[in-house]
């Protein structure tokens, strides 16, 4: 099935956001065997979304249409629809009941224009909105099926999930399409592809595909079968492989952040975690709290980004902070050491470094020492990364997790 | 100026990333007068990204084509331009001499198919590159003005910067478009357009368009004159009147994000800050260190997850922690007042509630007190947040700074 996506808002075109819904659905739709073959984009005018609509009709099996199903004066991709279909547009009434009905109940007085949501291309179904107000559209223009969607993520998202997926995915036949996506850290991706390049040589199904990014690689594998425990069933073998060509460096898997295998980890031996942080100014105390139920296993991050705080709260030496400086190992074991005596945690881990972009504290701009303390361990190791401000503060959290992932797992610490 | 994008790269058909030098390009075109019309995406297929090409010469006066003009075998944007233009690729030596000697320094061999960067279409000029090795191309297909530049995000920003905005400035002849933004807190985006609507009624230069999003609304005001001067000097009466409008709700301009605004009001003053969090988990602190040289300023941040960390580290009362409990104005106020101890701070803010989904503490998600400590000044007030996790800790974030913002202006605080 050959798919393209059509996109309408002038705030696309003046670069205010990025086509993020053309993002999300394009790899919903390739999840289920969908190719998705173009993007188009065009802004609120009525001329060009009828050509765009029509353009993409003439090519596609699959069309999907996102925004301009408001009730503005510049939502027109409706009546542009129509045009292409041929059909005229008709008033649904019980469309326009939910609409008056929506608005009785919030108290407000509706505005006559909003009634324009409850037209209909003659012939097409719909899709009853559950978030907003507007409704989705189905119809077929030739052999075509189209649908348009609203341009707010969330009503776009929660339409595509409820109807338009579910309906191309029975549509495209039996076919089964399964992904697993092993998350991995502490690898470059070119070092990855040159390990697993043996496996997948040749393989076409299953395929693998390397994404990286925030410093992190995800390897996902993909598989294509009659049934979706066939599909699974290709696929154990080669994530076995896998796992054993990129051993500890897998962390996780599919949606599981490393913040959320370290809270599992915890939260499975009864431990409680403390951190010390000073580059990163509480940013990984905040990866830590993303996480819903944190509060069981996360007693809380000390960040200093003062020298007398780093003294007077985690209790590191006026010598420590005079020589070697706060940019060193002694204050890295000195600052998790102090965080795990205040919070009274099991594990403490502790960063401190120059996030940049100028020198500070004798060391250069991306210079970090990363410490951790527990009972029976005090560790700690250095990076020198060559980014950018933002970035060092990401690359040096995700450090920092994943030191606490190797040792809850009693594996080898990095030097 | 009708201008159109070609985006190249099957990684965005995939839905592996968003198209955002699609949106990169077009916010900088439409700043310089250029009117992006649509955006087109196609993969890594000759004949759709010839025809894509072809499509956009067709109808525009610029075509900025990115992506497929590396070194590997799924870059083929320069011979689909080659034949769009009905030109042969010529190899210049000057590239190839330049390729090579790049791969020389690193002491790297250079595979022989990087040489198809040195391949430019007949009577094309091109953009030497600077951070990556692929050059860009300029060329005009009839009266059609196109541009290719690479997919990397970097290397394509780069050359718009270097060599294709400041040409089609030029070109656009003495138009200057200047805007201007003004960044508000606290009131949403139909309140802020009603005020404003009288003002901007019927007006088409200056415009006005607001954009809201991670809890502020942004009114950008765009004046079109033949030189920048003037269009500033059209500016000047509509901000002044914005201002008027929407008062001490205006924090900032253009770029300036409220964690900067903070930070410039302290160092006028010579002030220090800290801050107690809770439900933000160090969110508050990430935010206030994003800035470069937070460190003048910022002194710390105790994140207390924990009932003991809040009674151990900022001296929270037993009392207060057992009634009225963790979310309360009293222990915002005992946690705000111990962060300036702690710290030796002269303005502390505290954030503690209940970032969802569940309750906790005897306290329902989104509930949140907000505390700040001063000198001569102790305010705490609420908010019920209607939102999930991750917008109630983002939007405490902004909630905190802009009380910190409004104290140092010995603005009123909210209740």
């Amino acid at each position: 099935m050959r798919a393209e996506i059509v996109a309408v808002g002038t705030e696309l075109l003046l670069g205010q956001i990025a086509n993020t819904n053309a993002a999300w659905i394009s790899d919903r739709l390739a999840e289920i065997g969908v190719d998705v073959l173009r993007h188009q984009v065009v802004g609120d005018n009525a001329d060009r979304i009828e050509e765009a609509i029509a353009t993409a009709v003439a090519r596609s099996d699959v069309v999907v249409v996102m925004g301009g199903l408001g009730p503005t004066q510049d939502d027109i991709t409706r009546p542009a629809l129509a045009r292409v279909a041929g059909a005229e547009l008709v008033r649904r009434p019980e469309i326009e009941r939910e609409l008056r009905e929506r608005f009785r109940v919030r108290g407000r007085e509706m505005p006559e224009s909003n009634l324009a949501q409850a037209d209909v291309p003659d012939g097409a179904r719909y899709i009853a909105p559950r978030r907003g107000t507007a409704p989705g559209l189905i119809l077929d223009v030739g052999s075509t099926r189209v649908y348009a969607l609203p341009g707010v993520p969330a009503e776009m998202r929660e339409m595509a999930e409820g109807a338009v997926l579910p309906e191309l995915a029975e549509r495209g036949g039996p076919a089964a399409l399964v992904s697993r996506t092993l998350r991995c850290y502490g690898l470059a991706e070119s070092r990855i592809a040159e390990l697993l390049d043996d496996l997948f040589r040749g393989s076409s199904n299953p395929t693998v595909a390397y994404l990286a990014g925030g410093g992190e690689v995800h390897v996902r594998l993909t598989a294509k079968a009659d049934i979706r425990s066939e599909a699974e069933a290709m696929l154990e073998p080669f994530e076995h492989a896998v796992r054993r060509e990129l051993g500890d460096h897998v962390y996780g898997i599919d949606d599981e952040t490393l913040e959320r295998v370290v809270g599992r980890l915890l939260t499975d031996r009864g431990m409680t975690l403390a951190c010390a942080e000073s580059l990163t100014g509480g940013g990984l105390g905040e990866r830590i709290t993303a996480v819903p139920g944190a509060s069981a296993y996360f007693l809380g991050s000390a960040v200093t980004y003062s020298l007398a705080s780093k003294r007077s709260i985690l209790g590191v030496s006026e010598v420590t902070l005079e020589w070697p400086g706060p940019v060193s190992p002694e204050c890295a074991a000195e600052m998790a050491a102090g965080a795990r005596r205040a919070f009274g945690a099991d594990v403490a881990v502790s960063l401190t470094g120059v996030a940049g972009p100028d020198a500070h504290g004798g060391a250069e701009a991306g210079q970090v020492w990363i410490g951790l303390d527990a009972e029976d361990r005090s560790h700690q190791h250095a990076f020198r990364w060559p980014f950018d401000r933002d970035l060092v503060r990401r690359f040096s959290e995700l450090a920092a997790l994943d030191l606490v992932r190797r040792h809850l797992l009693g594996m080898p610490l990095p030097d």
